[in-house]
């Protein structure tokens, strides 16, 4: 099975009907069926599959044990997300193990495959929460006390699809059984459309992060309240969407961006009482990421005074720049015979492991750039080229 | 029964616990139980209950007939709307047939307590919905097709909830039997508070509609699209509300709200593809609501040009000024002893029926003049006040 078909198998599972493309997320219906695909398609190729204290799964050729060869990404989505934003990355793992099989090798070193849970915080806000949970960077009890948006919180969630989320926390054993890691993504940006080249070796992650801003005013009835008489969150909410990208650009190279944004009531006839929003915002120059969102904060803060509201920021996960271990990218690069190097603005599960261990990414070729968003895409011929690419690599490694 | 202890009565039904107040809509379970109780109370008074063939309940005092008095109001709310709006007319035209009933009178013309579906709109997003369809200001066939937020045609729903929406359209015999309405409201204003009376008749309503503004550009990866590649729908979205107010405020006593908004796909870190958002405008001197709409929509192309991006607009209602008959005013006026006189900005099923039928309505005080909000609010005081001028008014009219 090349790495397209496998992607054609789940083509079905979770689309979205009203958004368009696909609703994947941590502990849901549709996730337990990926999670049943998954094991299905590594045990026929004789891996054993077992689910970690976080609900990762993780599928082993051979003994698991230290040192081991990891790979894999996840099957999460956005909200109408595409097919290729991590189920690439398993996929073409499934389909190098096959391959490296096909022609006879066996690894010399504990080898697994890997599905890290909610890699894109779609349900519960934080991105990245299985590894995160993993490598005891986001604390158990914070986890568990996640809600989704309809108030499920992330606990009540996992009992309900069979999990023990008394189990959540740091697992040292997981962790100290990775060697090294790699994960293969679609790319999220233009930067191999550019470079004309189907694959790059990752080098950097710019320190992202997200920030929730509840703005409350007054509700009120929309046509019987004077406009003097009004302290309408809205205002100083889309007074802040206008900030955030005024003041991403005069940082030269930021980007911040607000999706998601929640009225409430949210009545057509009726003034909201509070507004809720949440800005994503990266800088990839200097250590600015934060330095930005406190000018984005003073900014709301100043147009809710003006309105008369109220504004309170959280900041719901924050990670610093991370760059890929040199060595495994040297590595990387000599055995794919030279490819590009390349920065990114998304945040990977690899990035959250490579503070612990040596991590590295592939990225494939994206011909439009776009990403979360149902039109998404990669080349089957591209694709193909990834899954030859991440085969190559991980025999290398666990020769 | 006191209105006040009527309200008291249905206080539990509806609740909304993630908005606050109450969320009471068209078709809906709570509905239903708000039907099942109007029928039961009406009935324990001796009255027919009956529903016409839009769904709207009368309860008869003695035959239906030509020339009948009619009072009433809608049990439906906004989405976490208050307790008042709405029930308070049903309550005090209960609470006034009852002490009519008590003091031995006996109506000497056919009388009647109407209530009207999905007045607020909430639900399906056109107010005074049952009102509009018995008069034929609203298209049956248009009407069956308007879809709630998850996408359930009102046909759909009306089916469900026991209905035939093949039946729903102009209903002249029902209208035909109206001599004359009276509809008894919550002030939604401060009017009363800066006149410092309880009760008030009504005098205009301002023009008032609601538009659909749906912008759309490109979905994409909220950290790795460089903010030069964008085409983010949600910052047209925030320009034009930021217009909107700025617009009201120039017309000198318009106002303009949004307190609607749905990006598409809503993920953190997604740039939306679709952001739609509804207006509601109303100005109240001379014709230009429509006018401030125009002002407006130019304003959301604009800004939507300037990021790529589209927007389409539709009116989803409109309603013209309408000034409640001056006879009846006056009659009301005469029997409560001389009351102020009050415009509102607010709609209501009396303003559509003004244009058919001689229609009043009477206003009760409002402490904070908070509507459309769970801190709606009215003393009981002068919620009795209100029911005894209701009975007042209803006694000299069916006399």
């Amino acid at each position: 099975m090349t790495a397209s078909r496998l992607l054609d198998e789940i083509a079905g599972v979770g689309r979205d009907r009203a958004r368009g493309g696909y609703s994947r997320h941590a502990f849901d219906k549709v996730e337990g069926e990926l999670r049943t695909w998954f094991a299905e398609r590594a045990g026929r190729l004789g891996l054993d599959v077992d689910t970690d204290r976080n609900g990762n799964l993780w599928a082993w050729w051979g003994t698991p044990g230290p040192d081991a060869v990891v790979t894999g990404s996840h099957l999460d989505s956005v909200p109408g997300g595409g097919a290729f934003d991590g189920p690439l990355g398993v996929v073409s793992a499934l389909d190098a193990v096959e391959s490296l099989q096909g022609k006879g090798f066996v690894p010399a070193k504990p080898f697994a495959v890997v599905v890290f849970v909610e890699e894109e915080g779609g349900r519960f806000g934080v991105p990245c929460l299985g590894s995160r949970l993993m490598t005891g960077s986001l604390d158990a009890d914070k986890a568990r006390g996640l809600r989704d948006p309809n108030g499920v919180t992330l606990a009540e969630a996992a009992v309900q699809a069979g999990f023990d989320p008394e189990r959540f926390g740091a697992d040292p054993d997981a962790l100290a059984r990775i060697g090294r890691f790699v994960e293969l993504h679609v790319e999220q940006g233009r930067g191999l459309i550019d470079l004309g080249a189907p694959v790059a070796v990752g080098s950097t992650v710019i320190a992202h992060g997200r920030w929730r801003f509840s703005f409350s005013g007054q509700g009120n009835h929309a046509g019987a309240t004077l406009i003097g008489d009004r302290h309408d969150p809205m205002l100083p909410a889309a007074a802040m969407v206008a900030a955030a990208r005024r003041l991403a650009i005069a940082t030269g190279d930021g980007r911040a961006t607000v999706g998601r944004l929640v009225p409430v009531p949210g009545g057509t006839n009726a003034i909201a009482s509070t507004v809720d929003l949440w800005l994503d915002a990266r800088v990839p120059s200097g250590d600015r990421t934060r330095t930005l969102v406190g000018e984005i904060t003073e900014a709301a803060k100043e147009a809710a005074r003006a309105e008369g509201c109220l504004v309170a920021v959280t900041e719901e996960s924050y990670s610093d720049t991370v760059t890929f271990d040199s060595g495994l990218r040297d590595e990387l690069n000599a055995r794919l015979g030279g490819v590009p190097e390349l920065p990114t603005g998304a945040g990977h599960d690899a990035a959250i492991l490579a503070a612990h261990v040596p991590a590295a990414m592939l990225y494939v070729r994206n011909p439009t750039g776009v990403s979360h968003s149902p039109e998404e895409f990669a080349e089957v011929d591209d694709v193909d080229h990834g899954g030859r690419a991440l085969a190559d690599v991980l025999e290398h490694l666990s020769t």
